[in-house]
Parts: structure tokens; C-alpha cells; sequence
């Protein structure tokens, strides 16, 4: 019998000749053109347990076979936000399987498919980790382009390999696939947390989704599979069709048809607004019932401007919302498994990144590159 | 044994030689000047069931005994919010006893202790009304300055009687002061709601209170008697001995003091935001815990501005919260009792409001002035 794409990974990863090399995409200025790499993960060289050589005591080494495109990928490579330490090696949707753990690591094993979302570390003993927020942790440490805590800075999955605390990989179910599930661990986490810490996860409910990409894309299918009637709104009318024959909406209301939104008026219990443009917020506010709530998850640069009547006026509620804590993480891929909810992709090779790059940042696509890590990329001991 | 207050009320009321007719204070236009006017109240004149002119089937007829002064009516009175109906009667924090009944009232009896807040009716059959969130109603009909279902404006509680549909009025506890009780029904509930529906009421719990005035001192006492820790932000350092010797906060931070402000960030689960000046909100943000929350109850007149890094970083919310429900006020005032919740109050005579008024404007009263309806406000059969 051939061997299965894990075994074929772990037997690769144990005869890796460098240890803590691995290949990587990285952009090297703002020009944001992503160009191979040599990387060096953490690796232990002087543990006496057998094949630890990649790992700490509590780490899992990852042979990536996959790995999504963030929009935040592409702000972060071009220095956007102005906190890039070049180089940049983005990366924060990986999925992959398990090529060795540490010697206290006991929810994993070689061979187990899993998953790397958004952050890597966290402290680890705040309340706010205590409570399985580690998103909301102040020493967060972000997947790539953070300092971790041996003062390197970290590489993200664009990459071969990575070593991560177990305490930050999620097991992926059987029925999820590695490269439509990859973008859960950052788009996926993103709208189920609020959904579910807003009340928006109950049958009968009506949910809003502003903006059809990346997010906006799985945040309808997570309401469709909770059992909500969900209404896109878009400025597009181009998207109708669309959101409704292909991921399943219910309605569709065109942000600048003000016939639209004066019918839409009232009807909603939540909204989840994945718009990261300097859009008006509140005229989506009027589409909240009585008690209603829209949760921000995109990050326009601009501040929200927000009428205190608009807010006071039927007691509602603009909250934010930022991924999600590891516990809810687990809990988003086995619920996204059980109802068959992943994202909707392109899978690229790595030849291909900086191409889908300039697509994306056109939004030409729908909804999600994925690049294929395991058969495109590279490896240092090819 | 002489009478009592009770037994007086309801005899007078039933020696009434006029039915509908009751004394007010109103403001005839924008100078907002309160003057002696006659005004009518519904009543029935062909009902037979015994004494019950002054109310249709479902109402409770009151004599009013003391009526709060809030903010809103001083807005009200001199038309700043473009929408009033004059002559104006204000007054929604209204305390006094029943006089008669409709055939259809189960709730209460002549001689009862009752209040009416900042609603005298709403549709009664919609989702909100239903859901016990008649202030959420879109057919709301406010207490004063609001039109009725019979095309006539309402008026307030500046006023020797009121007739209401029983389920807009609440039971006065016995250990319920009148006087100290009447600012509770707005003031109480615009304070009382959100921390019962965003959670901040339970012990242990921290939460700010942004302004210390008619709204904010009651929202030190509820969350004192909560059991939870309570920070007063104010821009006035004058009222640090106020808020903790006499209120019992057990902190002050000075809002324009950027190291008071640095040393309380991210301490708070919650905050109440009371002011109504356009002061922004956005620092206070940041003295939230992650997944925090604060909840606006004043209505400052222009847009409230908001980084959405500030809240979309650590999960945290902004919302409004519009009076409560009755269900909740009757609650509220039952919770209040049991606590020795009462508002702090200067109580004033009928002849003293526009000296009140003017008083107000200023912030000068610790800190609601209640009127003294009962034994100062001449009534048409005087």
C-alpha cells in the first residue's frame, strides 16, 4: 500500500539534514514581492528523546501542506500597517500535518492532520488565557511579524515546516479537508466568535453580512448551518446572485439602494461586518431590530462615527471582535466539520503568490488563494 | 386616627367636582418658563362602574405627590431637541397614589403607592412589548410631549393628577420613599437596564461610571449594592470626596489626568457612560478589560468617534441602552428597596421650579430636585 501524504510527511521531516531550516516566501521591503528563503525554526539539538530534534518540550512540528492568503498577508508585506520587520514571511491559515512533538505534548501525534491560525504563543497564565481568551492576551504572540519570546521575530506558514506551541494547533476533523479548511483559522474563527458571543448561532434568528469575501463568504455558511435566515448586504449588486444561488442567502440588499435598506429597516437581530473599507457604519445600524448588535470584525483605518441616538435608540450595540481564543478555535473547525462548512478557494502554487497577490488586492477572487505548501514549495533538502 | 396620606388622596380625588381636570406647570414656548395651566386628563363620564369617571377600563387614576426634575425636561421645556408640542408639561419621574381603578385593573387599588416613569403606553402586541420591552416599542408613547392614541399630546407629572393604563405603572415597595423614589423610574432604569443586560451586576465585578450626576450617583449605589467595585470618572476633581465618602465609590479618576487614566487601563469589566456633552469616548475604551463593555445612557448630540482598532483589539463593545422595559423598572424599584437604593434629592416646591430649572442648567443640585407636587402644587379644587 502507498504511503498516506502523513506518513510521507513525517518520514520526510525525519530525515531533514539541517534541523530548524526550512524554505519560505518572504518579502524583503515594501515593495511586498514575495521571493524564497532560507528561515530557521526553533529546535532543540541536545534532547535525549528519541526524533525531539525539531521541538521543545511542548512543541509540535508541522510539515505545511497548505496555507491560505489573508488580506492581512498582503497590508502586512507592503508595510500597510507600519509595523513590518522585514523580512516578512506571511502566513497565518496553515494546515498540515504533525511531524514530531515534544516530550510533554500528549493532544498530538505524528501523522495527525492539524492546523496554525493566527497566533503561536500567548503568556499563557492571564485571565484572559486562564479563561480561553488567548486572542485577548496583552503578550500575544502573532503567527508572523510578532517577537517571539526568544527575541526572533516570527515566520509565518508561507513556508515548509513550523514549531508551535501545542497549546496553538488545532486537530482538524476527518471530514475537513486541508486546503478548504486552512482560511477557517483566521476567516473561519473570525465571524464564529462573534456569533457565537453575540447570540447569533440560533435557529430562526436573522443574521446580516456585510461584504462578501473572505470572511463575509463563511460567515454565511456558519449562519445557514446554524439556521438563520442571513441577508447580504453589499454595495455590489453584482454579488446578488451569488450570495444567493451559490452559498445560499436568503436576501440581498444593495448598501446604496436606499429603497433597500428603508425595506430591510428593523428586520435584523445581529450583523457582522466584515467591511475593513472606510465605509459609513451607521446607516447599517437602522437594520437592527430592538436590542440588536453589529460586531465589527474588519478594521477600517478611519474611525467609526457612531449618532449616540442611532446607538441609545432601541438599546443597541457596535462591538468588535478580534479571531478567537484557541478552545473556540477547536470548537469552530469541528462545527464547520459536522456541518460541512469550509471556505471557498483557489489553490495556487507557490509560483504563483505574488500574482494572486495583485488579484487580491484587487479582490479577484472568490474568496480564498490557498496556496499548495506541500507540492510547490521548495524545500531546503530537495 | 387621622387619615393617611392614602385615604386623604383618594377622598379628595373623589370629591373632585370636574372630572379630567388637573393643575400643571407648563411651558407655553421656548423660554421654557413653567406656569400655572388647567389641563384635562382622559376620563369616562358614561362608565358605570362605581367611581370611575376619571379612567377608562384598563387605567389607574393618580394623585401625583412629587415629580422628579430630569435633564430632559429642561431640554424639553425649551424646545433644544426641535420637537416640542407646547404647551409643555414635563415630568416622568412621577410618585404618588391611586385614586380609582378601571373595571378591567387587577394590579392595583385606591390608596396604593405607585410611579410612573418615561411611559404612559405602547402598542402592546409587538415583538418588543411582548418580550416585556415596551421601551423598545416603535409605538411608544411618551409620558409628556408625545402623542396619544386619542390625537392628544401627553402631558408629564409637573401636575396634581395622571391617568394611565395599568401595565405603566409600578408598585412602590413600602420601604420606598416617595420622594427619593420618583427619580428612580428614570433615572433608576436608564441605569438599572444595562447593567442587568451586559452583565454587570455581580459581585466581584469592576465597573467605571463616567459623570457623576442625577444617572451616575444612582449607578454607583445599584452597583455598590451589586457587591462590585466602582470607579467615578469624572472631569472634575471637585467631586472625588463626594463620589467615594458619600457614594461609596471605592475609586476616582480624573478623566483629562493621562496617568490616572494610564494606571486604571484595562481594569474595567464595564462602564456606564451618563454624559450628555460631546466629550469623547474613545479613551475611555481603553480602561476596559478585554471583551468589556461600555454602554452609553446619555445622549450627547454629535457622533460618537471610535478607532475601530480600539475596539475590535480585546473584543469590546460600545452600546446604548434607552430607559427599560416595565417588567425590569417594576424590578428595578423592587431591587432598589430591598438595597436602600434612593436617589440623592433636594425637594422643592411647586413655586421653586423655574429657580430649579435654572439651578439645573448649571449642574447645580446633589443631585435631582424633586417637586413637592402634593403640598405646593395648587390643584383646580383648591
Amino acid at each position: 500500500m502507498a504511503p498516506t501524504v502523513a506518513e510521507e510527511a513525517v518520514a520526510g521531516a525525519n530525515k531533514q539534514q539541517q534541523p530548524g531550516k526550512a524554505a519560505a516566501l518572504a518579502a524583503r521591503d515594501a515593495s511586498g514581492r514575495l521571493e524564497p528563503l532560507t528561515i530557521t525554526r526553533r529546535y532543540e539539538p541536545y534532547v535525549t528523546y528519541p526524533l525531539c530534534r525539531s521541538t521543545g518540550d511542548d512543541d509540535v512540528a508541522i510539515k505545511i501542506l497548505y496555507c491560505g492568503i489573508c488580506h492581512s498577508d498582503l497590508h502586512s508585506i507592503k508595510n500597510e500597517w507600519n509595523n513590518a520587520m522585514y523580512p516578512v514571511v506571511p502566513g497565518h491559515e496553515i494546515a498540515g500535518v504533525v511531524t514530531e512533538v515534544g516530550k510533554n505534548v500528549t493532544k498530538f501525534k505524528p501523522g495527525d492532520r492539524v492546523g496554525v491560525g493566527c497566533m503561536v504563543n500567548s503568556c499563557q497564565s492571564c485571565t484572559s488565557c486562564d479563561d480561553g481568551f488567548e486572542n485577548n492576551c496583552s503578550n500575544i504572540i502573532f503567527t508572523y511579524n510578532s517577537v517571539d519570546r526568544d527575541g526572533t521575530v516570527t515566520y509565518g506558514g508561507y513556508s515548509s515546516n513550523v514549531v508551535v506551541h501545542e497549546r496553538f494547533v488545532v486537530r482538524f476533523p476527518d471530514a475537513m479537508p486541508l486546503d478548504r479548511g486552512a482560511p477557517l483559522l483566521c476567516a473561519g474563527i473570525t465571524v464564529y466568535t462573534p456569533m457565537k458571543y453575540h447570540g447569533l448561532n440560533s435557529p430562526g434568528k436573522h443574521v446580516g453580512v456585510v461584504g462578501l469575501g473572505g470572511l463575509g463568504h463563511v460567515a454565511v455558511k456558519f449562519a445557514k448551518a446554524f439556521g438563520m435566515k442571513v441577508t447580504v448586504i453589499s454595495s455590489s449588486p453584482a454579488k446578488k446572485e451569488e450570495a444567493m444561488e451559490r452559498l445560499g442567502a436568503d436576501a440581498f440588499v444593495v448598501s446604496k439602494n436606499g429603497e433597500e435598506m428603508k425595506n430591510a429597516a428593523g428586520t435584523m437581530d445581529g450583523i457582522i461586518n466584515t467591511v475593513s473599507a472606510n465605509v459609513p457604519v451607521a446607516p447599517y445600524m437602522g437594520l437592527l431590530k430592538p436590542n440588536g448588535k453589529m460586531i465589527m470584525v474588519g478594521l477600517p483605518e478611519k474611525p467609526l462615527e457612531i449618532p449616540p441616538f442611532d446607538l441609545i435608540m432601541g438599546s443597541k450595540t457596535l462591538a468588535g471582535s478580534c479571531i478567537g481564543g484557541m478552545r473556540d478555535t477547536q470548537e469552530m473547525i469541528d462545527v464547520a466539520a459536522k456541518h460541512g462548512v469550509t471556505a471557498d478557494v483557489e489553490v495556487v502554487g507557490a509560483e504563483y503568490v505574488n500574482e494572486a497577490m495583485e488579484r487580491l488586492a484587487k479582490a479577484d477572487v472568490r474568496y480564498r488563494f490557498v496556496i499548495d505548501i506541500g507540492n510547490t514549495l521548495k524545500t531546503s533538502s530537495d
